[in-house]
């Protein structure tokens, strides 16, 4: 497959914008048409939790589909409902590709050597069994979590240039308590800069080790869209890398904030909301029509909003 | 349920050994009688997968249900084989807790708020879906990775204390990599310190906050078997937190090496070996009594090893 990174800057660039639709099961928080339909009949409740929420996320992804160029799933949504969630999951992911959607998975995932390659053969490569290869999850991208260092890294790395894959390592999260860590200053002799930009520094030195025809590498980072001025720095710290970039909407940041998360290309970065357009409904009694037109109208805020100051921003 | 530490503190004193072994199923490394046998039939591949992980664990438990305190399930390697490997998870956290080991699970999971929450719902609570409380994962300890902030243990912590369940932060892991990010320099002003002893401090605040009547806290630390001299600082940092120590055996660590994970009292570390018990065969053509005999040998070795070292040292 071609590389990830050239993959997405090209839906991004068919799309012409960076938005991102969270899947994010909830079922407590679904209309209620879609858990009255999923419950009906004589299906037990595993039936029925599969059944809800690939109903709700078809639904969405119909809706979306020429809108956007990627869905971002939250594994811990669908790993809350145990295995019929998880068959969801897999369901959800068929259906976005069938659609045309890239698939991120936002999974924070990471371990040592061979449990890292375990990980990258579940969502990125093969798993090996009874002298077969399978695909497993087989998204697009997911993202990693840094702490345990490069060699927990490489494994995730090597799998996705083999199959044209992708990662985004955290580098600065959206949330409060990313100061707790992410922030602590950190020196080098006479040196110092905060545990983020460190972390940064790891990215950009296997991004620059894989730029592909996009200019982009398909090695990237997530960086909260709630820290602009972090996002400065560290645009100029990973030149190469595409963000993730979370936090905007629900969680509180703005588009005029997640601007300097771009290069000044204009590409660069996907943003992301999830709750923002399919939860936080003031009636879970709304109806089908009522919810499908909510649905593509608040998936059309977004695009504009992100995309006007982008461009306010370029001119 | 009584708090995780003083089940876990009370095993391990009954079973007079800190020793856990993991059960991380790698089909292709498996003895050729356990995949013969659930291959056999007209099962598909996805049963066969699922029989295999699934028979090949009943046997190890069977073996040591007697010997040790706990099991340590690396759950990247069931997910490595989708849904059936995620069905042989459950299974093998069911089988477990009918022999009366207790199950720690290692995912290493993390994420923001109501994410973490999701998360913690999954390993160590309960999920609300159609007005019914459904355990999920339903084990009594995951590892947890600190990145990303307090916000994001906080979920877990209170799930711990309302369920009797516990967590591992990461601090100290045992791969080489643990040097990259834990151990830079982090500077308050004039005192200084590595990235880990900081995550350390954060983990003893949540722990002194949570001491049972074991006199430990549900709020436990991983802290690699390979490196003493950290594991020394760490225990004065954490004195009230349980150690989970991987590295042993395959990954280099030595018994005499691990016991600065443990406290003067002999307690507070568990110490696990995953490959060097049960993978790591000469040949894949040992037959059953073989096989168990094997098996039974290397934990007690593994048991004489570590319980001898604790107790030179406390002489």
């Amino acid at each position: 497959m071609r590389p990830f990174a050239d993959r997405l800057i090209e839906k991004v660039t068919q799309k012409r914008n960076p938005c991102v639709v969270g899947l994010d099961p909830r079922i407590d928080c679904m209309p209620s048409f879609i858990v009255r339909e999923a419950r009906s009949g004589q299906k037990d409740s595993q039936q029925a939790i599969r059944e809800c929420i690939v109903s709700y996320h078809e639904r969405i992804i119909r809706i979306i589909a020429d809108l956007v160029p990627a869905v971002k799933l939250q594994i811990a949504f669908y790993e809350q409902y145990g295995i019929p969630g998880l068959m969801a999951f897999v369901d959800t992911i068929k259906e976005a590709k069938r659609n045309g959607l890239l698939v991120i998975v936002d999974a924070k995932r990471n371990d040592i050597s061979s449990t890292a390659q375990a990980y990258a053969n579940a969502f990125l490569g093969v798993t090996s069994v009874f002298e077969e290869e399978n695909s497993i999850w087989d998204v697009d991208c997911i993202t990693i979590s840094p702490y345990l260092g490069r060699d927990s890294l490489e494994p995730f790395i090597r799998t996705c240039y083999k199959y044209g894959k992708g990662i985004f390592v955290l580098v600065k999260t959206s949330n409060p308590g990313s100061t707790d860590l992410q922030d602590l200053k950190v020196t080098f002799g006479q040196r110092s800069e905060p545990l983020y930009a460190s972390v940064a520094t790891l990215v950009n030195h296997y991004a620059m080790g894989s730029i592909e025809k996009s200019g982009y590498s398909s090695i990237g980072a997530v960086v909260g869209a709630t820290y602009p001025n972090e996002a400065k720095a560290l645009r100029i710290l990973m030149p190469h890398s595409i963000f993730l970039v979370p936090g905007y909407g629900a969680q509180g940041g703005k588009a005029t904030d997640i601007v300097y998360c771009f290069n000044k290309d204009g590409l660069g970065a996907v943003v992301n909301s999830s709750r923002g357009i399919t939860y936080d409904f003031q009636s879970a009694n709304l109806n089908e029509s009522e919810f499908d037109a909510l649905i593509c109208d608040r998936t059309s805020k977004m695009i504009a909003d992100i995309t006007s100051a982008i461009r306010g921003r370029r001119v």
